[in-house]
């Protein structure tokens, strides 16, 4: 292990300009009209499995968009890690806002990443940080560091619910079998405060559509005459919440994780600055559930928002028009114990009986995700906390995540494994958002640890 | 005036391809990407103003569309009746709902209209009406049946509010100095069933926008922590209205005009079917203010609409995202004695108390009207009523609109003439709503029954 620095060091601009080349590549999974680019994107994982020196490199069509496969199988006595990963992104819009292009990565610096980040959709979440995995197996692979197999899965649909993943890991169970499956796709709170993520919220996506009249009005003919679908989408989603932010649909919070006392109060150890929270987001005051701190509200508790809003005239000046529909798209975050399917049918009855007379109400559900929490006492957990251990010099703190990754909890599932959330991006990365950035540090650290990780996983499964 | 039926019927043709034309002209004020087209709107309309045989026709710019005037005086002892109507038309969009190009016209057969109706955007609203002006006055001078003076008007922001037109009137009084205005930019009953409008609401048109955490954010980290701006959006537009859609906003009906019990039961006797009126938009029921009927809620009672909402990801397929910024475009429709300025700083103040920690809101007004009432014992009424009377067979009807003209106000102000509203489209002729239509029999009819008027008001005016 002790030439993997020097490795690092020779390689650095490859490593660099290779990730550059992937994150050129537009592949925006919700939006049909970059269905080539994302095809284009898996051909180059594929092409960089096989560089490494993986085997059996396939790239597995789906009804969506294809998924990328590739192994090294040392010895079938030996532990199994089974890596995975998504080479999709989130749209760039709002395009208007990104101070560089989104798909011309360039290097930054910023106030956290005084060395430099890389500016790019898909830099962070998830390019940058998966494509740490295949970096970090090529070096183990080609310097004859692998101390145990690794099994390789990069899917393209991660962003739009990994709709078509959950028939193919189903139909492929032993090809997948692992002890252990290693995602990036999370966060750490510092550069000198790592953390690995122990929880992740689960997910309903819906999309809802109001109707009123069967045409577009002149407000002025029809107004206060008939109900305005705008109006009432908006009475609807304002009836989903009460005066203390608790979300009304009938039953949502039945089947909640209680978390104990003296767990909200570990959790309140972890560093938080109320203060600078606000400022970095330009907020007078943070807004959410009573009773709870914004660490819990945005971890261990179940949230709605409104993702999107649309209807009647958007467009430049004025237009005195009712519109015949209004459209929402509406997700929740869930915790343990709480079953999507479950929580996206309540939804549905409580919002449906919410419109007002004279409107018709559809709930489309885009997708969902299951919550899920990693024991601490788990050799996987245990060898990442020692991974980075060793590579930050400071243990790392488990965390509670407030996003969502539906595949870790179908994983268990399926395959009957604890998947370890090794994140290395930092909040202020903006995925999601315009300038979505991911340190050059933060990249080159994660390939540095996770070849420890692997070491510690194989030393904890021999005891 | 014997002549006139012969006249129109050997003059069918051309009278309807040169309506045609202007259809043709994509003339939408609200879109500066058109306004060439508004321009070249304005150039046919002087042309036609010119060959009808006006004198002194001119396009006079403004900082935005310009306003063409024509006139024919033939006796300055004689009255002067001041046309006014307007070249400009609302935005086509959502363009997908048009059976036909919204640009192109065709002569479609309806069950309104078994003769046919022009399907074009500003068929009806107001090419269609403003040029049964210009053809009618056309056969006066032509035919040496003008009986007194005639100053037209047309102008090119009517669909944005007439941000010009006030300084114009202001600046031009004596030019414009008349006995009467006459419009067409109304509906009437039906075909069959005449009315004439002596009622219009006024109109006050806000944008708003809820600005809460500076960047976008992906709903998982921060979701249920920070306020979202789109919930709160639409938490704000709720709490507008109460649950007797009542409007919320304090001091917002202090100055209505409270309409006396036999009024209202007059009202009441024009014919109305509930049944038929849901039928037609698909609606099973309708919805408005309680303890007024349908017909009294729009148009003795002031309303509040939401005209159009955006924010967040709206585009195909899911994207988690809390969006910096929402917003709405929200018009009240106002009636006698209610101010639209003073209305529009009730909505401003009462809209920014309503924004919830975490927000900041912006209200930016873009226009308003002030309401108006016709008395029906004015000389230009009873002209206007005798000349359906004489053409349509049946005494018309008078009755409130719901919509709004705000020039209406203005003229009264600026000039101290009140306006005749002769309007001959239908309600059903889908103005600022896909498939705008105007039927061939009401242009025709329209053009036929204008001269009765010139001839009807000069004899009040001379007794």
């Amino acid at each position: 292990m002790k030439d993997l620095p020097n490795y690092l060091e020779n390689h650095r601009e490859r490593m660099l300009e290779e990730l550059f080349e992937l994150l050129r590549i537009p592949s925006v999974s919700a939006d049909p009209a970059y269905k080539n680019d994302v095809a284009k994107a898996a051909e180059v994982v594929a092409e960089h499995l096989k560089s490494a020196g993986c085997d059996g490199v396939t790239i597995f069509p789906t009804e969506g968009h294809p998924i990328v496969y590739g192994e090294k199988i040392i010895d079938p006595a030996l532990p199994t890690v089974l890596v995975y990963g998504h080479y999709d992104v989130q749209p760039a819009d709002p395009i208007e806002l990104w101070e560089s292009p989104p798909f011309t990565p360039v290097i930054k610096k910023t106030e956290l990443h005084p060395e430099g980040a890389i500016f790019a959709r898909g830099a962070c979440d998830d390019k940058g940080q998966m494509f740490m995995h295949i970096k970090a197996v090529e070096w183990m692979i080609q310097s004859g560091n692998l101390p145990c197999n690794v099994k390789l899965m990069i899917e393209g649909e991660e962003e739009v619910g990994s709709d078509h993943l959950e028939t193919f890991v189903a139909q492929n169970k032993s090809k997948l079998a692992c002890d252990v499956i290693l995602i990036s796709d999370t966060g750490m709170i510092a550069n000198d405060v790592p953390s690995i993520t122990t929880g992740l919220r689960g997910l309903s996506y819906v999309e809802v559509s109001v109707t009123g009249p069967n045409r577009d009005l002149h407000s002025g003919l029809y107004g206060g005459a008939v109900a305005n679908p705008i109006n009432a989408l908006c009475e609807m989603i304002a009836a989903l919440k009460d005066e203390n932010q608790h979300i009304t649909i009938p039953g949502f919070y039945d089947k909640v994780e209680v978390v104990s006392v003296e767990e909200r109060a570990a959790m309140a150890q972890a560093p938080f600055d109320l203060d600078a929270y606000q400022k970095a987001l330009n907020i007078a005051s943070v807004r959410g559930e009573k009773g709870y701190t914004t660490n819990e509200r945005n971890s261990i508790r179940p949230t709605l928002d409104v993702n999107g809003i649309w209807g009647g005239y958007t467009g430049e000046g004025a237009k005195t028009v009712i519109a015949s529909t209004a459209y929402a798209k509406i997700s929740m975050r869930l915790v343990p114990h709480q079953d999507w399917h479950e929580i996206t049918q309540l939804f549905r009855d409580y919002f449906t009986s919410l419109a007002p007379e004279g409107t018709t109400v559809t709930v489309k559900p885009h997708h969902g995700g299951i919550p899920y929490v990693m024991p601490t006492n788990h050799p996987g957990y245990q060898a990442a906390h020692k991974a980075y251990e060793h590579t930050f010099g400071v243990a790392p703190i488990p965390q509670r995540s407030g996003g969502s990754i539906p595949i870790v909890a179908l994983f268990e599932q399926e395959l009957g494994c604890k998947s370890v959330l090794m994140g290395f991006g930092l909040d202020s990365d903006a995925i999601h958002s315009p300038n979505e950035h991911y340190g050059v540090w933060n990249y080159f650290k994660g390939i540095e640890t996770i070849p420890y990780f692997y070491q510690y996983f194989v030393e904890a499964s021999a005891t």
